[in-house]
């Protein structure tokens, strides 16, 4: 299937990773070509990929209307990988597995800014299932500064027995959860293989998939207004593991 | 001067909070009155606010445009307070200071953000500088879903002078920063009276700002895509920095 993906990062970090089929990047006919977007047009034509002028609507129209920065890159579909190759990665870089599965989350946003963390703390492998969920549309890649492009993810058509799987690989699955019994997030060793698993925004975790983690871990609150966006929860939870392992595969750990 | 606040929690936490003037909760024609919708408005009730109904494109206009959720409330400036009330806070709680300092922060979903964390790990006391920044605008108090309505705001006309003050106060001055030789953050003992300092969208701190933090701090990253948006980077600090102080006033500790 044909996609566009839309937004300076998002385009920039698609032609450098380089791992999707990429046809033509569509420009606005009044774009300047200098700074970030000249780069971008650059890095297109060292890639192979032809740049065309269009009127700004077309691209309006390509990128449902949103901030599309005057770029549209019309490309081959997600990459989506498996979720062995997920493991492969842990395995070649010498490291416990560190996985992130997301439970039917529904906002691109949350999504993407999941997906840039997970970047920056060296996730292995996202997760996803691939009905009732969002999935890596453009909205995700633009939220995402483009990070998914590098990243590997995983389209499981049931989640849960993605979890069986999982732990037969000796991969431990901690979920993200609320309430007085659940033990707050730096009184487990995260120092193991495991999977962060996210529920949706306002529903948290479907029953089946709670009951199917290893163990429920809590963010602490507070404040008076005692909740918290996903992605940050999301947030503070991956990079709170990744400091139990040490920050592990940072250039200067 | 008279504000509109608009969007249910920005709404249901300036009743609750108490702290403002308030007016006139204004909401569409059409608004059912159920659930959330309802409750508001019996709270505006119990708190002596007339509540008055109007054609939408009136809430439109007093909230330029935004996601209002049918509703706006006529009311007061945000109540700002005076650094020696947010140690009081600390004192109060017989706690250390623990106190979050934006250095010229830009965009209301990032600072809205923040202080919707910096609620949830109980922030005693919020420092912005007043000119240049933004402060806390409707549009802020609706990203941080109320939050702010709770929370202890300082509006500085010169936030370094501010930090020097702190300094005599016993407040050390802990910069999220960039670069090598920056050490991570949980490598310095942040169970001490600290104000964790963030800077702006893309210029991070200015320069004699950083240069009056006592020390710096950085959060790893490893991604190939390597930034993190200032919201986010402040979540996970906010968060190491209360799991360093054993989640001080959690109910659960």
């Amino acid at each position: 299937m044909t996609e566009f993906i839309y937004g300076h990062w998002a385009i920039m970090e698609a032609l450098r990773a380089n791992r999707r089929q990429m046809e033509q990047l569509l420009v606005t006919e009044t774009v300047e070509e200098k700074g970030i977007a000249a780069e971008i047009m650059q890095t297109a034509q060292e890639k192979g990929v032809k740049v065309r002028r269009v009127p700004r609507r077309i691209i309006d129209d390509l990128a449902n209307n949103a901030n599309h920065q005057n770029m549209a890159l019309r490309t081959g579909d997600y990459p989506y990988v498996k979720v062995e190759d997920a493991l492969a990665v842990a395995q070649a870089r010498g490291e416990k597995p560190f996985l992130l599965l997301l439970d039917l989350l529904k906002d691109p946003q949350n999504v993407g800014g999941l997906l840039r963390v997970a970047d920056a703390v060296g996730i292995h492998g996202v997760i996803l299932q691939d009905r009732r969920g969002v999935g890596v549309t453009p909205a995700v890649v633009n939220a995402s500064s483009g990070a998914v492009e590098h990243l590997n993810v995983v389209q499981v058509t049931n989640l849960v027995q993605a979890m069986r799987d999982l732990k037969e690989q000796d991969v431990w699955l901690v979920g993200l959860d609320i309430g007085p019994n659940v033990p707050p997030i730096d009184k487990v060793d995260l120092n193991i293989g495991i999977g962060l698993v996210l529920g949706s925004e306002g529903e948290g975790m479907r029953r089946l998939v709670r009951d199917t983690c290893d163990l429920l871990v809590s963010l602490p609150m507070r404040g008076r207004v005692a909740s918290l966006n996903v992605a940050t929860v999301g947030a503070v939870a991956l990079y709170s593991a990744w400091q139990a392992r040490g920050w592990a595969g940072w250039a200067h750990a």
